[in-house]
């Protein structure tokens, strides 16, 4: 029984942003499972910020991806053959696959899901890393209290969307920044943020200052660049800011642009800090069953944007950073 | 008993350094104490990097000078007249006097000090602000840890120098970096750091790197602008870096130049935190007494760089930001 697996290589590491050459696409054998491992056919792809930094050389808080390996990346799937104990065929399974149809994996780098509780690719967006990173990285990192001013940028993304429902949770007065009016009335038409600012529409300043009449206590940064010292010139004393991404400067060719304001922090004796999910692992089980509830309730919605087809992996990757994606951004890997 | 006092008054506001313009010098009579004052012949006036930004209008953590008042200054002198319960002529004290020679202040603002317990500038330098702010910018901000490495910039400067040797106190690794072999040698040889970096003397990176074979714990950051940066770049996991200053940057006339390294605070899980001294008033007086044992033990020294003549002022504070001071730049008001 062997399966072709289908791959993309990173090929070269990329300038700016990716390009089609920097990956190589693939056919190959399926590696049959040995002993504690199974093999999986992987049903869908998480596509992230991330990635982009994964393909950089240098020293991060993961190794890089090495050139001639299959891009890193979660996924979610059906394993089809076993010699794992406790994994067996027709069981759900999250784990880093990486950007291939098929991927052989050992036990302990799988985790059950169960298709019945939410649809597959939930367990990539809320019940996944993502949700992971909005959950943390907000209440552990940014500390928000009830009746506080967060802000979150990014927020029509898988993060951002997350972050910001979970603040509306805590009882946070909520602001969202996302790109373009049709992401922004997603936001408070949907998701109950008390405002939304395109920052596409012009000067972000006025408007984010009239959205935060109470000035800024929590700032959720995804994006980084301008957007972020905007935010840094308006935040309280004591406000924390969640440093979680920095999409705007992923592909930069130019040295990365320094949050001109960050000066800000010491007048308001505010703290910048930065966070990874991996840290958190431990407690991922609370806070997916914490998050599960919340969605059962109603309070919190996931949208995921799902491009189908393995092979249009390189240019999907790209809606991150145009900010064509609208949600969670998910490859299946089949129609 | 009318006295002539002198005073510089902010006349406008500078742009990039301090212009001998933006100061009026103006003599004028003392004025008599009015019920609960006291008239003060002031005797040491401390200059600060703070002070820059005072003199430039918008909201900081304090108000700024207003075109007009007399510069705001620390100063210790002797009470020569008091209409104020608990203060008599004779007694010396520290208050915010302004840059004047003469200052009439309500009993709430003036802090009694004991001239034999230490001389007059200390008050001004250990004892005083500068000690403070070393205080709780590294213990309560910066928090080190027995056997982690400390680095902090403009270490020869007054906040710089104690910051390092509580460092060493609380058995740190200690690195300062600052201008010239001179304060090279002295942090080294005379306050017991471990390693001091001449930061005018090429590449940083490199011989910080060096210097922090385990990377860097906590960073101290009284300069901003490259130094900054360069110490992102070795930041461990966890460190807290503490924005207490940025000299580098007070007087630009173009933006302030953001720390480009920033996302190291996300590699890293790191801190960056500001720090105003002020917040911590209530602690003031058991810190004074802890240093003041350090200091008795031999363990914490204190550097005054003493000018003599109030009317050197305007030329003397441009010596912080060539970084000329060595040690805390004092004003002593007359010879």
């Amino acid at each position: 029984m062997t399966k072709e697996n289908r791959q993309f290589r990173l090929a070269a590491r990329p300038v700016g942003l990716p390009k089609p050459t920097d990956w190589d696409y693939v056919k190959t054998q399926a590696r049959p499972p040995e002993d504690g491992e199974a093999l999986i056919a992987v049903e869908y792809l998480s596509l992230d910020p991330a990635m982009r930094g994964w393909m950089n050389e240098g020293k991060s808080y993961i190794p890089p991806v090495k050139l001639g390996e299959v891009m890193r990346a979660l996924g979610v799937g059906k394993i089809i053959e076993s010699k794992a104990e406790g994994f067996a065929p027709g069981d759900y399974v999250s784990a880093a696959t990486g950007i291939q149809s098929y991927a052989t994996l050992k036990a302990k780098d799988l985790t059950k899901i169960d298709p019945q509780l939410a649809p597959l690719p939930v367990y990539l967006n809320i019940l996944g890393m993502t949700g992971m990173t909005a959950y943390f990285g907000l209440l552990d990192v940014g500390e928000p209290k009830e009746g506080e001013t967060v802000v979150v940028s990014g927020a029509a993304g898988a993060v951002g969307a997350t972050v910001g429902q979970i603040a509306k949770i805590k009882n946070c007065r909520v602001v969202g920044i996302a790109g373009g009016p049709e992401k922004c009335a997603f936001l408070t038409q949907q998701l109950g943020f008390d405002a939304a600012i395109d920052y596409k529409a012009g000067d972000l300043r006025k408007p984010l200052k009239e959205a935060c009449p109470a000035g800024i206590d929590v700032y959720f940064d995804n994006v980084g660049g301008d957007i972020l010292d905007t935010c840094l010139a308006l935040i309280n004393l004591r406000a924390r800011i969640v440093i979680c991404g920095a999409i705007s400067q992923y592909n930069n060719t130019t040295p990365i642009k320094g949050p001109a304001n960050y000066l800000s922090l010491l007048v308001n004796r505010a703290r910048m800090q930065g966070m990874v999910v991996f840290d958190y692992a431990d407690r991922f089980g609370l806070a997916a069953r914490e998050m599960a509830g919340w969605m059962a309730a109603g309070k919190l919605k996931g949208k995921e944007d799902i491009v189908t087809g393995l092979e249009t992996f390189p240019e999907t990757l790209l809606k991150l950073f145009s900010g064509e994606n609208f949600g969670k951004l998910v490859l299946k890997v089949d129609a």
